[in-house]
Formats: C-alpha cells, structure tokens, sequence
C-alpha cells in the first residue's frame, strides 16, 4: 500500500499577455488547495506554467524574450508556490523558461524541476527535443521559435528518486520520440511527468489536424506498455495569444490506457490514484536483461539521420 | 504514381500437426491468386507460415524438431510457391523455420524472406527478439520455447530496395519493441513487413487479456507515425494446435492509422492500396537531421537492462 498514492495533472487554461507571474502563482496554488482535498502527493503542472507560450511569437529583442525566464528558482514571486507546496505536503512539477549565469554568459533552457512535499528541488530536466525553428521565418502561418530562444537540454533524461519511487521528467515534443522514454526506463523510471503547449491544429500540415489528438496519445501509450511506466501528461489548453490549443491532459497507465483525462479547457485537476507496482507486469513482460538486444541497436546512437542501408543482409 | 501500389496482408488459417508442406503451399497459392485478380504486388505472409508454431510444444530431440525446418529455400517442396509468384509477377514476405550448415555445425533461425516478382530472394531477415524460455519448464500452463530452438537472428536489421521503396523485416515479438523500427527508419524505410503468432490469451498473465489487441497494435501504431513507414503485419489466426491465436493482420499507414483488417480467422486476404510517398509527411515532420539527439540516447545501447539513474542532474 505505501507504492499507491493519487496523483494529478495540474491542467491550466490560458496565460494572459499581461498576467503576472503572481497570478499565475495564485491559480497554481488553487489547484494545490483542490489537490489536497483529494489526498494528492504530486501535481504535474504544464511545460511554460508561468507565462504565455511566447515562442509562437517572433521577438526580435533579447531583452524582451528575458520577460518569460525565471532567473531564479524558486524566485519571491515563485517561492509562495513551493511555501503552499510545503504547507500542504502535496510535491510539483513545474515547467518554466529558465535563465542562468550572467552578463554574456546566459543560458536559456526550457526546463521542469521537481519538488518534493516539503518544498526542496529534488530534480531538474531541462528539454532536450526543441521543435521548431532556429531563425525567425515570415512566411510561416504559425511560429515555432523554441530552437531559436532556447538551447538544446544538457542534463539528459534524469531519473529521480521521489514519491517512493523513480521519476523522469519530459517537457512536450518529448512525448513523441520513443528514445526519451527508454532512456528514462533503463534507470528505471515507474512515472513519468510531462508538461506540454500543443496547437490544437498546425496550419502547415492540414492533412493531419483530424489526428492530432491520436498523435498526442499514441507514442505515450506505446511508451507507457513499452517501459511499464505510468505517464502524467499536462496541458496548457484553450485559446492562448491567438492559438488554440489540445488540451487533454491525462494519466495514462502502464498497461497503456489512457485511465484519467481533463473534461474541459481551462484551469482543471485530473486526480487519478496510481499503484507504482502496476509497472511491475509490464517490466517483468519485457524484461530488459534477458530479451533486449542492445548490439542489434546501435543505429540508434550511430546515425543522426536516415542513411543507406547498412548491408543487405545474407540472401 | 509510381509510388502507389496494392499490397496485402495474406492471413493463413491454423495448419494441422499432419498438414504436408505441399499442402500449406498450394494454399499460399490461393492466396497470390487472389492477390493477382485484386492487382497486388506484394502479399506478406505470416510468421513460420509453412508449419505450426511448434515452439508451444517441448520436443526433447532435435531430429523430431527438424521436420519444421527448411534446410533449404526454396526447396522441392517450395519451389512451387516461388513459381507461381514469377508467372504471377507478385512478391511476397515469408515466414519460416530456418536450419543452415550441416552436421555439428547446423544453426536455426526464426527467420524470413523477401521475394521479388520474379522469383528471386532479395532479403533475409532472422528474428531478433525471440522470446520465451531457453529451457523446458514443465510448471508453465503455456510453452513457448522459441529461445530454446532458435539462435539470436545474426543480420541486425537490414532494409532492402525493393517494390519501389525501402523494405524492412521484422517477425512477430519484434512489432512490440521500438528499436527495431527506428534502426529499420534509419535507413530510410518505408514498408515494413511483419509476420506474428500471438495467443489470443496467456494463462500466466490473466489481467492483460482483455488488452491482448490493443497492446498488439499499439506498439505498430505508434512506430508507424513516430518513423513514417507503412506496416503490414500478418497473422497464423485461428485454433491451431490448442492454441487461439489473435489473428487481426492488418495495414497500418503512416499516420499511425490501422487501414485494412482481417474479419475471420481463416485464410484471408487483406488488400490496401497503399502510396509509399505518404510516408514523407511524417519523416518530414520528425526529421531526423534536424531533431534526433542520439548524444543523449546512449543508454539504449550501453546498457541491457535497468540499473540506477545515472546522474540526478543539475538541481
């Protein structure tokens, strides 16, 4: 019984371009509130939970883009957030735009820490898969400007131990990659926490906007079964600076079901009580040490892109 | 236009203890007969598609064993099937019991072929991930001694060009692993050609029965969208040997979409049209070049199993 606990995704609906960080600050400590009153542990905020998703917008001034970092964290306009956290023994995750060293020496990465039920940092994950573009392009319908004000994350995948037992940390575009989530299992990882800013249509890609929920779901369900993992997945959702966006923040279970899911666009907590050991079935299924087969993989590191074929094989 | 063509998923039926390979053939000839009356080029067949799936079954001596396998492809007794490919102009996926060298020196594989529309062998591919025990254990209520008959396939995962595109191979237990689809994607697959075997049901796992499909088709889904490829994937369905197997071949486009089923659980031919060139949405939305980070996937390669988390990063 000490591996169930309830656990929740923290959805949020949208950011104001005017609203301030004490604000937010208040909104998120509301969900705690609600949080405690369902005997949550952890609450997994979104990816950006303190600001608009300003990479959608092109700002040509670095000192303008600085406005959305938190420089530091906890800050004093965060630390009644991680004091509420303490206050109501219930753990985060909080994805934010951070900003560390000085002068010329700054580095930007968009990043999820997190924290325990007495309010200490107990991991940092700072977002490896950046969509978008690098350089500013006027001739796309929807801007994606994450490689261009972010740098690419340097910590790996982490694995943290925390909320009896190990936890990683992905941030959005993460989910649709299944190296992530390997990663993440091979050190063992029973829960995953993911935050995320989606459109909920791409206008460059039409043909796809009927499966975009599908195309949200399907790579964490294949990785939930996969690893023997349970993933929470939260959303930033409704109409933010112009975009809508997906929504459906949801649990998903090692089995692969999707066994929680927001209802609405706003601001909602999506409880769902968990059992760490359900991973044990799935990992046991797999079980790495006898049945994978790292020698037959190593394209996996050795190629960064699509190559020739490696040989034809004997016929 | 070049790039669009029919392709089929040719389900076979159980095949009886005492059902002569001569028999199995003529109907995997039905099978590219219909095929050709439907245009397609290329029919994939099921996993160990000449016999029954013996590894349910502990056989102590290994001449008794050998009767499943091929000692030479084609044979005598297959020749027939290559044949009727050529006049046919269809190519065809084959699934089948392998044995190579002789005396001391013999060595067995899972293993499977590609034939183009003339006749001829293009690819091999021997199973990767074979799953099961290596060694008889009399407690099971379900045998499957795969490990014990087979050695590890020893040609990674080749792809080949062939049927307008890049082909790659995997057999059943390979579908549910991401690896092998992402080193298959590597280079520059399109197609991927799967025969499986799967129980319907397994005794020793009750609660996942009622998920066997999904977890079957989710892992296909996902890697079909996650490396833009096409996947047909085709089953031995039906009550063979005591056994319910699940059957459901189908086609899974690109998208992730399953877009052609099996309806029995008999021989059937599956038939989609299919354009390789829808593969390229999706291998341009991931792109490769631009937005893998294998520096930070190394683990799937350094290490077999779970051992600790490596670092707690930066906190």
């Amino acid at each position: 019984m000490a591996r169930m606990q309830t656990v929740a995704a923290g959805q949020l609906g949208p950011i104001g371009p005017d609203e301030a960080r004490p604000r937010v600050v208040a909104r998120l400590i509301a969900l705690l509130e609600e949080a405690k009153r369902r005997s949550c542990t952890l609450v997994v905020f979104p990816e950006m939970a303190l600001t608009p998703f300003f990479p959608r917008r092109w700002i040509p001034r670095q000192t303008d883009r600085d406005r959305y970092f938190e420089f530091d964290m906890p800050s004093p306009e965060t630390r009644p957030l991680f004091e509420a956290a303490a206050a109501l023994n219930i753990g985060f995750y909080l994805g934010y735009c951070e900003a560390v060293g000085e002068g010329q020496d700054i580095r930007r990465y968009n990043t999820s820490v997190l924290v325990d039920g007495v309010g200490r940092i107990v991991g940092k994950y700072r977002k490896v898969h950046l969509p978008g573009n690098a350089e500013y392009d006027p001739t796309l319908k929807l801007q994606h400007l994450e490689a261009c004000y972010f740098e690419d994350g340097d910590l790996g995948f982490p694995v943290f131990e925390a909320f009896a037992g190990r936890v990683g940390m992905l941030i959005c575009n993460d989910r649709r990659w299944p190296e992530p989530y390997r990663v993440l299992a091979l050190q063992g990882a029973e829960l995953v926490c993911l935050g995320y800013n989606s459109p909920a249509f791409l206008p460059d890609t039409p043909e796809q906007n009927g499966l975009r929920t599908f195309h949200h779901l399907v790579p964490m369900q294949a990785a939930a079964y996969q690893n023997g993992m349970w993933i929470v997945a939260t959303a930033k959702a409704g109409r933010e600076d112009g975009c809508d966006m997906m929504g459906q923040s949801c649990v998903i279970a090692p089995s692969g079901e999707v066994v929680a899911r927001a209802t609405g666009v706003g601001d909602e907590l999506v409880t769902c009580r968990i059992d760490l050991d359900a991973t044990k079935a799935y990992k046991r299924f797999f079980d790495f040490d006898t049945y994978r087969r790292p020698q037959a993989y190593r394209l996996i590191v050795d190629r960064q892109g699509v190559g020739p074929p490696l040989s034809r094989g004997e016929t």
